[in-house]
């Protein structure tokens, strides 16, 4: 991944890996947002970027951060050129943002001192933190009011209802999308609340959803890290490593129906409440045969290590499959689902308590794909059906967003949509 | 502060200070938890620990680590054995824990596999990230369900309602109260619900917290962090180091009353919901005045530095207070208060959107004193009816705790309370 270049040789370099790194150290600046950075006291920490420009967008192969902020927009004007200059100054900001400057040059406190301050200013002081900013279009973009029909990817569906889903209309569906991973919450809060500010009038923040501990790895320099099952989430996953995947099942390229989306993606976002304490009442031996796989080490039953290739095939005392007909992994994966793959991208969440005297814990479900409709939905269809987990999980939100392709310094991100 | 040595020193030792930072380098552990961290492969980062133990809990002057994850329970069994048993139970988790290991030896996947694990499993591979737990009991715990009438102290009052109060039953009060406080997200979250866990049966969740970003510093070694109208918070706070203040304003004594508080506090806690984008639109000059230091350098009005002395009587043209009658740090301050302060402790907290089209964004207030009826209570009074801040703010939860004193390694957090 060229955009990753400089991150991932610096992680060399000093010979860190996996969750919950940060950089120290002054002076270990890939492009530090030096304008942000004057207080000086707190320049030690994480001074990492990622960079905003390349053929793809930053924050679907980048490794994945600590910290997300998602949020989803309803489009608020019917003037098609309002949205177009919404989304050249949004891309602006974040051009700025990723670098770790402020929305404009001394916008929290250099401006006028009548005028609101162009920067909300709470990540002043604070650097990059690996922000990145993605931005994705939701099917209802593509409705009458802005003459975008004829644009819609054929890949953008409306997704079906799936068995067992429990949708909260107010954590669902949007016209826009921003994705925010960054290193810092503050660091993500600050650009997505920014980015809304500046939408003032043109869109409205629809939901937004905060998670942590990035419960799915997407390169092989992480450590996997745990969901709140407690089990490893993204051994299997596809990784930035793994070129020939991305090409086959994350990018879409022009042939595939939209020329303004080659290079892009669709990304499917799904809240997935976790009935935790119900989970936690379930042995570990029924948890390891939910999953497919061993709690400790993240090994797929039947094998040792965590990164050993799964054997579907592999059977225990009196021939019973050891991966069961129902584990989650057997129905996810590829094998069963004729060479299917998804890139996850997921978080971790608790959003205060379900009211009934339990935490709301879950999995804010994150995944990237090249044709939603041969990829995510029969893999869902899979497991909403047979899946041993479910009895576990609730989902709670569903959206689906066409994720365009990466940037130049010079281009915004409504350039291909309005071409 | 004793307890707090270790990780002091090797901050200092490594020139660290200030937000967002993570130590890095293997073998940097003052007290690791070895036994979690079998994987290896993330242990380089933040493997610090804050001692449990000490003559006050830890949670209070610990330096403000980034996350907070507060739970407040219901006690549901009216058998005071089983609230008595469980305060010992979670003594020795939060002993565990805080030392980075799970709340039982090998609990996780050691245990028989047709038992559900003793841990939850999603804090493994993770160490302590300066992990402190801290229990509170709020008010109700001294009715008559368990005989603590006589217990009760008379600064733990029932919170009066302050003007423009509008308090959601579903976010106030609770009969215990947990603040996990780490610099890692995933472990506060797991340590409040494997405590909410072992709880089962004998206390509920009635409401629970996120926060981020730690809006108040409690350390001279921390750069002030900002909250979410960008500005410094912190600043003008008791710290670790004012010894004086600590001893006069936040621990209790056997003279106040109870005996068994000799060395605890009052906790308050407030959600504060924060109108953002009604604050993002008032001009700079307007917001420095709403609080009366500068938005940049967090200099009072009319100083240059942070942490010049705030002159409340300076004047501008025409003989204008500089800090204006209805100034946040005017009402607020121990010159207008007869003397009063508090040691603030809050988050900044994000909770997806308000439904009518902006972030759900707030301050989650804490703060420790020694009387909740002299300090805390006046303070609020001059800011609910004068604060010019409350045009957009809006306390949306209320909750008071008795904190009790520290613990020695053999000791429980009921101990003083059944005594
Ligand atoms: C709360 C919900 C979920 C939990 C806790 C969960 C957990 C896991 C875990 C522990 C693994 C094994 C480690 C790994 O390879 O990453 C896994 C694998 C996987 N999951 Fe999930 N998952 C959830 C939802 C989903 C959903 C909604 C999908 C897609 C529709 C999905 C697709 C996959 C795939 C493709 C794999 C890899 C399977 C393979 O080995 O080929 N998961 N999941
Ligand atoms: C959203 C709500 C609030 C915000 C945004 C806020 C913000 C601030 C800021 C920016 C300062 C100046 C820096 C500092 O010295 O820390 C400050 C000071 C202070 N605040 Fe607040 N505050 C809030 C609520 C409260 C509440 C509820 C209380 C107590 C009832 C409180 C008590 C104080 C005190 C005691 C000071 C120090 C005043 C002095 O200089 O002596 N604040 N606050």
């Amino acid at each position: 991944m060229s955009e990753e270049g400089t991150r991932v040789s610096r992680r060399k370099l000093f010979g860190l890996a996996g969750a919950g790194v940060a950089l120290a150290g002054a002076g270990a600046a890939a492009g530090v947002g030096i304008d942000r950075m004057g207080g000086g006291s707190t320049a030690q920490a994480a001074v990492t970027t990622v960079d905003f420009h390349g053929e793809h967008q930053a924050g679907i192969v980048t490794p994945t951060q600590q910290n997300l902020h998602f949020a989803a927009f309803d489009v608020t004007t019917t003037d098609v050129g309002e949205l177009r200059q919404l989304l050249r100054t949004w891309t602006s900001a974040a051009r700025r943002m990723t670098a770790g400057q402020e929305v404009v040059p001394n916008g929290a406190v250099g401006g006028a001192a009548e005028a609101p301050p162009g920067d909300t200013g709470e990540a002043l002081d604070l650097p990059a933190s690996d922000l990145t900013l993605t931005i994705g279009f939701g099917p209802s973009l593509f409705d009458d009011r802005f003459g975008l029909a004829s644009k819609r990817p054929a890949q953008l569906i409306d997704l079906p209802l799936f068995p067992k889903d429990k949708l909260d209309p107010a954590r669902t569906g949007g016209d826009l999308c921003i994705q925010a991973c960054a290193n810092d919450p503050q660091v993500a809060v600050h650009a997505v609340r920014n980015l809304a500010r500046l939408g003032f009038g043109v869109t409205e923040v629809r939901w937004s959803q905060l998670g942590f501990g990035r419960s799915s790895s997407t390169s092989r320099e992480q450590a996997t890290p745990r969901n709140l099952f407690g089990f490893k989430d993204g051994t299997n996953n596809i990784k930035s490593e793994d070129t020939d995947f991305l090409r086959d099942e994350v990018w879409a390229v022009a042939g595939d129906g939209q020329a303004w989306m080659a290079g892009g993606s669709y990304l499917v976002a799904r809240r997935i409440q976790m009935h935790i304490e119900t989970w936690d009442r379930e042995p570990l031996e029924g948890q390891e045969q939910i999953i497919g796989r061993t709690k400790g080490s993240g090994a797929p039953l039947g094998q040792t290590a965590e990164f050993d290739d799964v054997d579907l095939g592999v059977r225990g005392a009196g021939g019973v499959p050891l991966i069961a007909d129902d584990a989650h992994i057997r129905l996810a994966s590829h094998q069963t689902l004729k060479g299917t793959r998804i890139l996850r991208r997921g978080y971790n969440f608790v959003d205060g308590s379900d009211g009934v005297g339990h935490l709301e814990a879950g999995l804010f479900f994150l995944a990237f794909n090249r044709d939603t409709r041969k990829q995510y939905v029969p893999m869902q269809q899979a497991l909403s059906s047979k899946d041993a987990m479910m009895e576990y999980v609730q989902h709670t939100g569903s959206a689906h967003f066409a994720v365009p392709p990466g940037l130049t310094p010079t281009s915004s991100w409504g350039d291909g949509l309005f071409a």
